[in-house]
C-alpha cells in the first residue's frame, strides 16, 4: 500500500483480515447529470491496466458516446500487454453494435432484446471470471428504459464469485443498484462549455 | 466529429467561426467532497495523448495521491510515443519532490514556496506552449492555503497563449478559479467502501 492512503475510521466487526478486506471485490457506480462519470470509469480501468489486471469494457449507448478516443487508447495498450507483456489484457466490446442499435431502423424491442443480450454475456463472463476489471458504460439506461432487470443484475453482481471489481456508469443509476454498491459517486454539472453556445472538441470530447 | 454529439443550443454571438470555436482553449475544473475528481482528468489525458496532444502532469499533493499507477500507465504511454511515434509525447512532474514538500521536516513556509514556485514552472510553460494538455492535480489546495496567488493563476491561465488545455482538480475550488472555467464538475460522494470500515486496494485505490 503505498504511504497517505487513509486508514478507515474504525475496523468493521466482519471475521476478516485486512488481506481479505483488502481483497473484497468494488463494485462501483458513477452517476448523475455531470461530466466524468465514463472518463473517470476509464481512468479507474487504465489502474486496473497497469496492476496487470484483465480490463472489460462493456459499451450500452452508441455513437459518440462509443468514445472512440478511449477506446483507441486501450486498444493501444491491449496490444501492450499482448506483445510486450506490459499491463493487463483489454477486451472492448460494443453491446448491440452490428444489430440494430446503431441503425436508424429496428423498433425498441431490438434495442431492449441487444441490451438484454449483451448483459447475458456479460454474466457468463462474471460467472466464469473472465475478467478482473469490468467496466459496464452506460449501462444504467438499459436499466432506467426495463430492457434488463435490475434485480437480475444486482443478484448477478451481489453474487459473483472471485475478486472481480465492476464500474457502472450513467445518469439515474436506480436505487437498488446504488444500495448494492460498494462506491457511489455522483458527478454534478457546475459549468458546461455548450451552455456558452460552444460545440465538442477534440481532444477534450473525444 | 463524430457522430451523436450533441449540438449547442444556440450560436454565440461572439464574431467567432465553428472551427474558431471549436479550436478554443478549456479550462476545466473537477471539484467537490467525491472520488472521481483526479481519475477523470487522467481519463481525460489519456483521450488527449491519443489525439496526440503533449501532456502534461503536475501533481501537488504527495505520497498515495502521488498515484502511482496512473504515472506509470502515462509513462508507459509517454515512451510509446518517443519510440513507436503513437499517440503524444508525456510529462510528469511531481511539484515540491525533494523538496520539503515529501519530508516530515519543514514548515508550511517550504511547502508554500515549493507550490509557487511549480506554479511558476507551469505558467512559464503556458507562455511557451510546452504542452498541449495540462493536468494540475491537487493544484486547488496550494491555492485554499494561500500558497499561491488565486488572482495571478486566473490572469495567467485566461491570458495564455494558444489552444492549451487545461484541468484542474482538488477540493473547494475558489470561486474566482470556478469563474474562469470552462467546464466545471463537482464530484459528490454518495457512498464509500471506507464508510464500511474498508481499506483502500490494490487496482482500485492505486
Amino acid at each position: 500500500m503505498p504511504k497517505g492512503v487513509p486508514l478507515p475510521d474504525s475496523v468493521p466487526d466482519d471475521g476478516l483480515t485486512t488481506r481479505q478486506r483488502r481483497n473484497l471485490p468494488v463494485l462501483a457506480v458513477h452517476t448523475g447529470e455531470g461530466k466524468g462519470k465514463s472518463t473517470a470509469a476509464f481512468g479507474m480501468a487504465l489502474r486496473a491496466w497497469n496492476q496487470g489486471f484483465d480490463v472489460g469494457v462493456f459499451q450500452f449507448v452508441k455513437s459518440a458516446k462509443w468514445k472512440v478516443g478511449e477506446e483507441a487508447a486501450f486498444r493501444t495498450l491491449g496490444q501492450l500487454h499482448t506483445e510486450n507483456g506490459v499491463g493487463g489484457a483489454v477486451e472492448w466490446h460494443k453491446m448491440g453494435e452490428g444489430w440494430s442499435w446503431t441503425r436508424k431502423k429496428g423498433s425498441d424491442d431490438d434495442h431492449a432484446a441487444a441490451a438484454a443480450e449483451g448483459w447475458q454475456e456479460i454474466a457468463r463472463r462474471l460467472e466464469t471470471q473472465a475478467h478482473r476489471f469490468y467496466v459496464l458504460d452506460e449501462f444504467t439506461y438499459p436499466l432506467k428504459w426495463g430492457w434488463v432487470d435490475v434485480a437480475d443484475v444486482v443478484r448477478t453482481l451481489r453474487d459473483r464469485p472471485g475478486n472481480q471489481h465492476v464500474v457502472i456508469t450513467g445518469r439515474d443509476a436506480p436505487q437498488a443498484l446504488i444500495d448494492a454498491a460498494d462506491l457511489v459517486t455522483g458527478m454534478t454539472k457546475v459549468k458546461h462549455p455548450m451552455d456558452a453556445g460552444r460545440k465538442g472538441q477534440r481532444g477534450i470530447e473525444w
